[in-house]
């Protein structure tokens, strides 16, 4: 087998069998095939794409090129939850204590976020002396302990997406549909939970830019989870604008505890918190009725066992959960500079890429994994999208540790903001649901 | 500007300004953009392809990445001519003798073939003491002096053409028109002579396969031409059988003699040779009409002068002209194994492929650049296209000097014949010419 005749044969469109596959990620891995020439089948596959059972073994090839996580006996009750990246999705984090309060084993691996404000990993390090540095015994047996566990990826899992990844980012690869479900796929199955539920978002931000296109790849990853005997459910949701009201890292925690507070209800994060968490209940066999388990959820909320999961959670990987109740305990940023409405009217739209793009000049994010975060730092929106708003309320908050970029980052959060006269309809939050065998659900 | 961002431009069929080609090709050259960008760049040409200006640029970008020959003044009426690749072809060696005769200076440069028989320099390079390896200055000095010269090319011309030639050859994007048009073109312009004749192949051996995709290549390469004020004319001819009798290095030169000789005025070699110096002759402005010039050609033929000019090109090159009457004097083979028909019937085609690939068993061609060559071994072809043939006739000679190679040449040549019991009819030879300005001649 030479990879310029499997190259050759990609660009014709036609499709490669397992050896092929298999042939390609090993000579890649193992240096025989240069970049050269899996950037070039990389640009092929862009144009011709994979079939489903091409993108299967390409996942089954980059799990097979690192380490799988076992939970054993286990894996079959875990839920692992995944989004392909959102400004403000603090829904990990309000998720996986509740689920754990529900009785529902959470394991979640997940890596350093890149780009304009920092990952999970990077929110929760935001709570002094929280630890995501967990080998793979402690994370299986803290899971065994108190039902969860969050842990950044050390681990040497799926090392051939990652390389592929690197690859795809400088050849303009990137978005292809069967290159971002096998990465997404081999990366979470190799983290070894059977029950996957993943967040797909859509919208200008977003990879996918249609709702339809999201849909193609969920139902992608949806399938090729079944040939790797994996059952995942994928959730399509918009990102129009911000999920929740705080961008940023500490800011994201504190809004994650209002939420397990049972303070903010009636929210975009309350309602996709409840809805993952439903659907998760529903996928371990716990409920049958989406309404039934929301309304158990809802209850661990306000009787505060939600709460106490998440303080437990912060004990059991040594941070300090006296933030809980005094929020002051987090990093504090030098300046908060609440800035006024120019006009009065309703709030049209909040461009999601904007505010992060605020948020990454305050310093919320980063671009190489080596680069420092400041946690301290972010936006506050004061207005979400469908409310009124008079000239001169607080429409956003800048918390800033400079002067001149808080002047930056203000422009772009005022270009951020459209403000029309009269109210406009918004699209529903979750757009779809896809699982496996059944009919999709229409929200 | 950045690679990545022009990678996505073209893999979106965006068009490309001549600043953007040149970055790209100075960027590979200066090692700046890494071979796994240059190459993904190319599977999206590949696959979006290029307009005839970016084309252009590309081919400029490649002329100025080396050097160029100055002829001067003598540019505009020295003729250069390049065949996109035949087995058995041998026109360049019968063409720039009978050229130079009637009074067209001749320049070529050729490269050291690459493949199942060697280039027009191994071939000269059969005759005993050819020097192919002329200096810019005495390429200019002879062709002055005796109206011809042929040198391998040596300098450093379009390096940037060789290095993407390279990639292309690992990464499945050699067939891109675009692509191979300005690697054609920049080469000749670099060459410095203002008059192109381009033998454009088509047919199951040829890059293109079939006349149209011929006459598509043709059009952009003269059209090309014009935007760098090359005056190009592409003459598209079928490839459906090896082009004369002999093929292999030697034998070749032989048959070249033969031709000159006056010896085989009715075969396909002395049609196309006849054709493309008659195009040359009007090109020049020698003559308006195509069957004056044939005329006037064919009288140099005649009358020993066209042989008479080979000669002077032999011992110009310090080579042993003696060959010319004593075809021993050239390395000979140890076998001549004449193969007989196995049926009666007419020839209905021989497969070019197949006989190519005998000869490279033979010895007559090479992988690399540093292998070398058999002169002495080929095949000769006792019968061709629409002859009739007795069983027991012979059908092909293989000359060689190993006998277990020799029995594998056979099988592939006996493969090569198809053999019908009634005379089938052929295509032309020109299917087209392609000039700038004028309509297109239809042969």
């Amino acid at each position: 087998m030479r990879i310029v005749d499997l190259i050759d044969k990609k660009k014709r469109g036609l499709n490669h069998t397992k050896d092929e596959i298999d042939f390609i990620i090993e000579s890649m891995m193992n240096g025989t095939a240069p970049d050269y020439q899996i950037s070039a089948w990389l640009m092929a596959v862009y144009f011709k794409g994979l079939t489903e059972e091409e993108t299967a073994y390409l996942t089954e090839a980059m799990i097979d090129s690192g380490e799988v996580i076992d939970f054993g006996a286990l894996a079959d009750s875990i839920v692992d939850k995944h989004s392909t990246g959102g400004v403000g999705d603090k829904v990990t984090i309000t998720l996986i204590p509740l689920l754990a309060a529900a009785g529902v084993p959470v394991a979640k691996l997940s890596g350093k976020g890149l780009g304009h404000t920092g990952g999970t990993i990077d929110k929760l390090e935001s709570i002094p002396n929280f630890n995501t540095k967990l080998s793979v015994k402690e994370l299986i047996e803290q899971v065994k302990k108190i039902n969860v566990a969050i842990a950044s990826q050390t681990q040497n899992l799926t090392p051939a997406d990652g390389k592929l990844y690197a690859l795809r980012d400088v050849t303009a690869t990137v978005d292809s549909m069967p290159l971002i479900a096998s990465s997404v796929v081999s990366k979470k199955a190799a983290s070894g939970a059977n029950n996957i539920i993943l967040d797909v978002k859509y919208g200008s931000g977003a990879f996918m830019k249609t709702p339809e296109d999201a849909v193609e790849l969920s139902k992608l990853m949806v399938n090729i989870g079944k040939i790797l005997n994996k059952n995942i459910t994928a959730v399509i949701t918009s990102m129009e604008e911000p999920l929740g009201r705080a961008v940023g890292n500490s800011l994201e925690i504190i809004e994650s505890i209002e939420f397990l507070k049972g303070h903010i209800e009636n929210s975009d994060v309350a309602d996709l918190t409840y809805s993952f968490a439903a659907i998760a209940l529903m996928k371990v066999g716990m409920y049958d009725s989406k309404s039934e388990a929301k309304e158990f959820l809802k209850e661990l909320v306000h009787t505060g066992k939600a709460l106490e999961k998440f303080k437990e959670l912060i004990e059991a990987q040594g941070g300090n959960s006296e933030v809980i109740n005094n929020y002051d305990l987090f990093e504090l940023p030098q300046y908060k500079v609440e800035c006024e409405s120019k006009k009065s009217g309703y709030i049209h739209s909040i461009d999601a890429y904007k505010i992060a793009y605020a948020c990454k000049i305050l310093g919320a994010g980063r671009d190489k994994k080596t680069d420092p975060i400041d946690y301290s730092v972010g936006i506050y929106l004061n207005k979400k999208s469908g409310e009124a708003v008079t000239k001169g309320d607080t429409l956003y908050t800048i918390y800033s540790n400079d002067p001149d970029k808080t002047k930056i980052a203000q422009q772009y959060c005022d270009e951020a903001f459209a403000i029309s006269y009269e109210k406009t309809a918004h699209s529903n939050l979750i757009y779809k649901i896809v699982k496996p065998k059944e009919d999709d659900d229409v929200q």
